[in-house]
C-alpha cells in the first residue's frame, strides 16, 4: 500500500497486453473524481517524449491541478512524433470518460521502449478496466503496473501530525534503456498550496532523485507527481512536511538504486572542497559517470588515481597538492599520492554492497553528494539489445 | 621501423623489469646527439602526472627543441608528488648522462599505473644500457618498449617529396586504466620552424588523436611528440606536409582504436545540422560516451533513440522535428520518429567491425565528427581490478 494510504485518493493497476504478462497499466485518481493540487518535475531532455508535454501543457493550463494520472509501461511512447502526442491526447480522453470528468484533469505518463507507436488497440479497451477496478486498496496494483525491467515494486509511506504521504516508483534513469525512464507519483491528504508544493518537491526532487546517476543518461520521460488531496487540512509544520516529502523521494531514490539493473555496488559518493557547490555538482556527475571509476566500484578496487583523474579532467578548479580522497572515511590519498591507512578495514569497507567516498578538490568550500552505481556485465547484458 | 626512418634519428627498446616480460622501456634520439626542433602537446587532466610537468618546462625554456626522449611502460609515475617529479628528473639525468648531453635536452615520458612510485632500482640501470643500443634500426623494438596492455606495436611511415616522417604510439586513452595513457611519438627530417611544427601537430591531434573517444577519461599522462631534424631540408610543399602529419597522426589513431580493450566494434559519428561546430563536438562527445548508445554499438542494435536522447540531452541546439539519424547512409529516424527504411541493408550495414552513423540536430549547419568504440564485457574484464 502506498499512494492510496492518504485519504482522498484510489488507484488500480492491470495486464492490458503490451507487455508480454506483467501489469502495464495503472490509474491512480481522486476518490471524488475532483481535480487537487499536483506539484509535478520533468526531464530537461529537449528530446522530451509526447505525454511529458501534454502534463506540462494540462498542469499550466489548470493552475496545477489534476484529479488522475493514467500510466502505461512497456512503451515510453516517444521518439512517436505528431502521432504520439494524439495517442497520449487519446489516453487522457478514454480516461476522462471512464472517470466521468473533464479530460483537461488527466495527465498521462508512459515509460518503456523508443521510437515505437503505442499499441493503442489494447490500452484504450484497458481504461474503462481500469476505472472500474479503482479502489482505496488498489495501491500496490498501482505499482506493479507501472514497472518495467524493475525486480520488485517500490512503495514508501510517511506518516506525519496528521498527514499521510505515499509514493510509488519504477525504473532507474536510464538504466534498463528498453524500458526507460524514471516515474514517481507521491500523494498526501495534507493541504498544501501548489507554489508551495511544487517548490517542495522541486526541492527534494534535486536532492534525491536528481542526486543518483546511474548511466548520465537522461530519460525521454521522467516525471515524478505529488498529489495533494487536503483532507486532513494545512500541516501544523510546514518545514517538518517539506522533510517528509523530501524523504519519501529519498527512500524511493534508493530502493531505484538497489534494484538497478546490473547494479552490484552503490557509491555514495561525496565531493567536497570544491570552488562552489555547482564546480562540486560537475566534478561529482563527471566522477559517477567515469567509466574507468564505475568499473573500479564493479570490482571493489579503491583505485584513487581514477577519481582524481576524473576530477581533473571535469574542467572545474583542483589543488592536487591540498586534495584528499577516502573511501569509508579511511584516507587513501593525501596531496595527490598514497598515504599510509588501514588496508584490512579498507578492503571490509570496499567489500560492502554500499560505501562512502570522499574526494576532496582542495580548492574551496563547495560541497556535493551523489549516489552512483558500479559498472557491471548485468547492465551490458541488459542494454546490448532491444527486447 | 617507424620514428628512425626519417635521416636524423636513432631508438632503442629493451625489458628493464618494471613489467614481468614484455619490453617495458625506450629511447629516442637523434642520431649526433644535438637538440633539434620537437613539437608537444600533453593532456589538459589538471591531475596530471609529474613527467608532464617536466617536459612542458624543458621545452618552454629550450624554445622547443630537444634532442632525446626516454620512457618508460608498466608505470605512470602519476599519483606520485613531489618524489614523482624528482623520479622524473633523476630518469632525464641518468639519461643525458648516457648520451653524453645536458638534461635540459632530454625529454621523459611515463605511462602505467597511477598512485606507486616509479621502480628506480631498475629504471635508472637500463638507461646506459637503451644509451648503448640507440640506432637506426631500433625504431621497432622502441614501438614495442612504450607499449603497455596493447596487443600489437603501432607504428607508421609516410614519405613526402624529399622528407619522410615516421611515428609510433600506445595505449587508447584510459581505455586500459591500469595501464593509463595514449603516446605518440613522431619524427621527420623535414625542416620545418618550431611555431609551424607546433601549429601542425596541434592542428593534426585536435582532428585526430582528440577526435578518438574511446570512455571519455582524460589519461594523466596524454603525450603526442613530434621531432624534426631537419635533415632533408624544407617542404617544398608546407601544406602537404601538414596535411601528411595529420595522415601519420590519423593511421596512428586508428590503430589504437582498434587495439582498444574490449573493443568490438568501431562507430564513425558525424553530428551535423547544429547550431554551431561547438555544439556538434559537445553532442557527438555526449553521444560518444553514453553507455547505452556504446552497449547499442556493441550489440548492432540500430537503436537510433538513444542518439537522440543523448543529443537531447547535451545542452545544445536540438529541433527535433527538422532531425534525422543515419547509419551507414541509411536513414532510420526523421523528425524524431521512425522512417521507412532497408532493414535488409541496416542489418548488413551494422554487423560490420565499423559503421558510420550521421545524427543531424536540425538546428543550423554546425558539424562534428568524433570516432567512439562499444562497450563490451571486454572493458570490464579489463577494467574492474587493478592488475
Amino acid at each position: 500500500m502506498s499512494v492510496t494510504v492518504p485519504k482522498g485518493f484510489v488507484a488500480a493497476g492491470l495486464h492490458a497486453g503490451i507487455k508480454k504478462s506483467r501489469p502495464d497499466m495503472a490509474l491512480l485518481a481522486t476518490e471524488d473524481r475532483q481535480p487537487v493540487t499536483c506539484a509535478a518535475v520533468f526531464t530537461q531532455n529537449k528530446f522530451c517524449a509526447p505525454p511529458v508535454s501534454l502534463d506540462r501543457d494540462l498542469l499550466q493550463a489548470n493552475g496545477g491541478r489534476a484529479a488522475a494520472v493514467v500510466v502505461n509501461s512497456g512503451n515510453a511512447n516517444a521518439g512517436t512524433g505528431a502521432a504520439g502526442l494524439d495517442d497520449a491526447r487519446a489516453m487522457g480522453v478514454a480516461t476522462a470518460r471512464a472517470l466521468g470528468i473533464d479530460a483537461a484533469g488527466v495527465l498521462v505518463c508512459s515509460t518503456g521502449i523508443i521510437g515505437t507507436p503505442l499499441p493503442m488497440d489494447v490500452i484504450l479497451p484497458a481504461i474503462p478496466k481500469l476505472g472500474a477496478a479503482l479502489s482505496v486498496e488498489g495501491g500496490d496494483e498501482a505499482a506493479k503496473g507501472i514497472l518495467t525491467t524493475d525486480h520488485v515494486a517500490k512503495e514508501f509511506v510517511v506518516q506525519g501530525d496528521g498527514w499521510t504521504i505515499g509514493g510509488m516508483a519504477k525504473g532507474c534513469g536510464m538504466i534498463a534503456p528498453n524500458m526507460a525512464t524514471m516515474l514517481a507519483f507521491l500523494t498526501t491528504d495534507a493541504d498544501v498550496p501548489h507554489e508551495t508544493l511544487q517548490a517542495m518537491l522541486k526541492t527534494a526532487s534535486d536532492a534525491t532523485f536528481n542526486t543518483l546517476n546511474v548511466d548520465g543518461a537522461t530519460s525521454t520521460n521522467d516525471t515524478a507527481m505529488l498529489f495533494a488531496s487536503g483532507r486532513c487540512g494545512a500541516p501544523s509544520d510546514l518545514d517538518g512536511f517539506g522533510r517528509a516529502v523530501e524523504e519519501a523521494c529519498r527512500q524511493l531514490t534508493l530502493k531505484m538504486a538497489h534494484d538497478a539493473e546490473g547494479m552490484t555496488r552503490l557509491a555514495h559518493l561525496h565531493v567536497t572542497g570544491a570552488a562552489s557547490d555547482a564546480e562540486a555538482r560537475t566534478a561529482a556527475k563527471n566522477i559517477a559517470e567515469n567509466n574507468l571509476v564505475k568499473c573500479s566500484w564493479y570490482g571493489a578496487d579503491p583505485y584513487w588515481g581514477r577519481l582524481l583523474a576524473a576530477a581533473g579532467s571535469a574542467g572545474v578548479a583542483l589543488d592536487v597538492d591540498k586534495s584528499f580522497v577516502s573511501y569509508g572515511g579511511i584516507k587513501v590519498a593525501q596531496g595527490g599520492t598514497n598515504c599510509a591507512h588501514d588496508a584490512q578495514a579498507l578492503t571490509e569497507h570496499m567489500l560492502g554492497q554500499e560505501f562512502r567516498i570522499e574526494v576532496n578538490l582542495g580548492a574551496g568550500s563547495g560541497q556535493a553528494r551523489v549516489i552512483g552505481v558500479d559498472l557491471g556485465p548485468g547492465y551490458i547484458k541488459e542494454n546490448s539489445v532491444t527486447s
